[in-house]
């Protein structure tokens, strides 16, 4: 490019990732920081779109035989404590209800009264508030497996925030299973991971790679945890979305057991699975661009705005009937499950502007309809995949009889370039040098794939991780499912490894 | 009835009317009591039924306009204090957050720590905090109106609570919406009364009075405050959903003020308006008979369940691949905005058992099909609105092309039989010794119609409201919408009143 291109977002990607990120999001107007500490306002297009994709998970849900249902926001400390790790993992971050009245204090202000017995914490997840119940709900091998679905708020203390990505409170889901063996729960387990795979890449357009965690990333309590992860535009991997094999760690903290056929009372094994608002985080920094959000249109709160263009001496009436016409057929059309989804912008706005705002806000699509383009029977076509200036005139009937295919076009061409974008940024490295020239910028020979996803072989020792983990801020992200794994020897130690892992710094 | 029936639940309506309540909530597996003091468990058989409910609500909100977002679960004390009579109408019901984490204490155990500098409650509803937000938002009369909706959990710490009618935490959604003038947010409190009532008398077969609450039973800060009331079967009044109109209260307490054309800066006119799950307990006190719950066809989680019987003898294979088909043809059928819901229980229980379980979750329909019914080419349908004792056999095919129009004659019957018995129970009253006579049981010559609606002249007097709740306990519902309201004489104090209004018992 030989002249610089003014951009929607200032700073783009390139002069200062991280605060791009808070511009897109400011843009598109998905969210906003809230006047609470730590916790975000959702605002009504950043909502739709978690709308979409809770519907559509919710719908893969239950179409694998899970029912939802919905448990206590508040978790008495002692049945935190049951299990050892999982108090470890939440215990420091914890919001505490300790008093359920407020009074008038000194001066009239307000400060809490009616201090309760035993504190109540705000659920950061719910796997023993559900096991309590689960333990009531099980009593025999016919009452298995318990395959439940909580859509819900949750909240982890956090310091630093961002939005989407780490918020004090989230919205989330989290499965929670219960089965007669632990065959069965593993396979849960792998069964909520395709799940979640299918739809990162099939409705987000977002490449994962599905794999096993290491010991120092499982989830506090779990025997396993699975993962899938995605590589953002920084290069930095995303985990967006996990499941978890409890064994019976919380059965038998919660006393979840079961009478078998031959009569025998057996603890049963459970699993838990979640993906939060965080994918919209991750949706952004896989899409989004140097003009701004990029939504794919199977997820998208609206697939095509019509801007009227209206001018003092056209008829105004004639041009706004035209749009509702071309409206009401799109909206008759299927697409991903539902309808299509159009809007008309009526905004008394310049008509730049009024692009512009649908264009930082990811629309998947866009037409301005002038007198013009009524005369002439047409419409003036953008797509946000391609950018403002390929905009081009269309007959009217054509753009509504392809306008499916174009959206199917766009579905795939996010997938494409998000895929090709790993894809480059993916690298077998087989000497230890070479990995630590990847993961630092000033001695990488190439620095323009510098620090993406490392391939590369080890041999699965936690003192090593921690070593990466200090050095370059990398970590194992995960150790991927293969077809064929191929052995070979950690790159770090010599010994024997049983396949190539997935390094990378992360969010 | 010249012997007494058996009932599937025990105590009946007639012996104890509370009692009977849990135990169709127990029965019906709809929900129970959780750990966690006045925290509920919806169970998947309720949470399906809120889920239908939500749906319908939602597309009622977004085709008036409104659009979903989602504001923090926390509130700091600072925002409560800002509208005074906010305050003092939720300050004694708060859970409050005071630390952000927990670590070990004597002997190991956890204690709070991480102390907070401002505490935080939990959202008992959100006025303060979305106002904070609006105030942001809104700049100019472009900007209006601003039309909100929030599915969320809200908390409001109860001392006494009962399921689905008054839990510590409960789910609802909050309209919010903010006009430029008095009259346009008027209208809106209005409008979604009317969504309101719509909704109970055409989706949940519950019919409501609308009207206005007198001023001690108003919205802690609202100027007027509108609500739809049902008569549940021990003739006491619900409240099923209130909108209200704040003035300016709000928009002055968290500044939401907008430039109008002229340039003047005014404080935004605002409104507020919810439902809650306690929408499922005037459900089940409306429908629900001595054999459990009974949920209308147009919001029921399946319209009908398929019971096969299998005995050893006979061609299992043969009778599920009937009942299979069965399934098809009618889920293909379309049904109050959707597809008709069907469910094979396939479960190792005796017949009789598992008919009365589907029974007492109150599904609208179910049908047997046996080996005999299958020859026949018919099966054995019963309806939930009539009872087990009328079962019948139908042949398939018939069976199937009626089916959509009996779902709509048990919805139609359910409202009819409400309507009727909440007729029934309202009396015009033109004395107050008659008044007195109607809610004091022992003391009424109509014993069995005693303590239902009574309608009658008053001239709005607070202190004799305060009078009538301390005599018999006994409120004024609402101040009924009516065509041709007709003054008359308040029958306490002889003072002039421009109508009747609606007294009752009431939850």
């Amino acid at each position: 490019m030989s002249k610089q291109q003014k951009t929607a977002i200032t700073p783009t990607r390139a002069e200062d990732y991280p605060e791009w990120y808070q511009q897109v999001v400011r843009a598109a107007d998905l969210a906003e920081s809230s006047p609470v500490r730590g916790c975000m306002v959702i605002k009504p297009w950043g909502y739709a779109l978690w709308e979409n994709m809770q519907s559509v998970l919710d719908d893969m849900f239950k179409s694998t035989g899970h029912k939802n249902a919905y448990f206590p926001l508040f978790i008495p400390i002692s049945y935190l404590e049951r299990e050892a790790a999982h108090v470890e993992g939440f215990a420091k971050e914890c919001a505490v209800v300790t008093h359920h009245r407020l009074e008038a204090g000194e001066g009239g202000k307000l400060v809490p009264s009616g201090e309760l017995e035993e504190p109540l914490i705000v659920r950061p997840t719910s796997e023993t508030i559900i096991g309590e119940t689960f333990a009531k709900w099980i009593q025999s091998y016919r009452d298995l497996p318990l395959l439940i679905n909580q859509w819900a708020n949750v909240v982890r203390w956090e310091m630093r925030t961002r939005l989407f990505l780490r918020t004090t409170e989230f919205l989330w889901q989290e499965g929670h299973t219960a089965h007669a063996t632990q065959a069965e729960a593993e396979e849960e387990t792998l069964k909520m991971l395709d799940v979640y795979a299918d739809f990162a890449e099939n409705w987000m357009a977002v490449p994962v790679i599905k794999g096993e965690k290491t010991e120092g990333e499982r989830f506090p309590g779990a025997l396993n945890t699975y993962c899938i992860e995605s590589m953002m535009q920084d290069r930095k991997a995303l985990q967006a979305g996990t499941t978890h094999f409890l064994g019976q760690n919380f059965s038998k903290a919660a006393n979840i057991d079961f009478l078998d056929e031959a009569g025998n009372r057996i603890f049963a094994w459970t699993t838990s699975w979640g993906v939060s608002t965080r994918l919209i985080g991750g949706l952004i920094m896989t899409h989004a661009d140097d003009d701004g959000m990029v939504i794919p249109p199977k997820i998208a709160p609206s697939h095509l705005v019509i801007l009227p263009v209206l001018r003092k001496d056209s008829d105004q009436a004639a041009i706004l009937e035209y749009c509702r016409k071309i409206k009401e057929e799109l909206e008759q059309k299927g697409y991903a499950g539902g309808n299509v989804r159009v809007e008309i912008d009526n905004r008394e706005l310049r008509g730049g502007e009024k692009m512009w705002s649908w264009i930082k806000k990811g629309i998947p699509s866009w037409i301005e309809v002038g007198p013009r383009d009524m005369e002439s029977d047409s419409v003036f076509f953008g797509r946000r995949d391609l950018g403002p200036k390929e905009r081009k005139g269309i007959g009217r009937q054509e753009f509504i009889d392809t306008f499916i295919q174009v959206l199917d076009e766009i579905q795939d061409r996010l997938l494409k370039r998000a895929w090709a974008f790993r894809e480059t940024h993916s690298v077998e490295i087989d000497f230890e040098e070479d990995f630590y020239a990847f993961f630092t910028p000033e001695n990488d020979h190439r620095p323009e794939i510098h620090g993406g996803f490392a391939l590369a072989h080890y041999s699965g020792d936690p003192d090593l991780e921690a070593k990466l983990q200090n050095d370059l801020k990398v970590t194992v992200r995960c150790i991927p499912q293969m077809d064929k794994p191929e052995p070979g020897t950690c790159i770090f130690t010599g010994k024997p490894s049983a396949q190539r892992v997935v390094f990378a710094k992360s969010y």
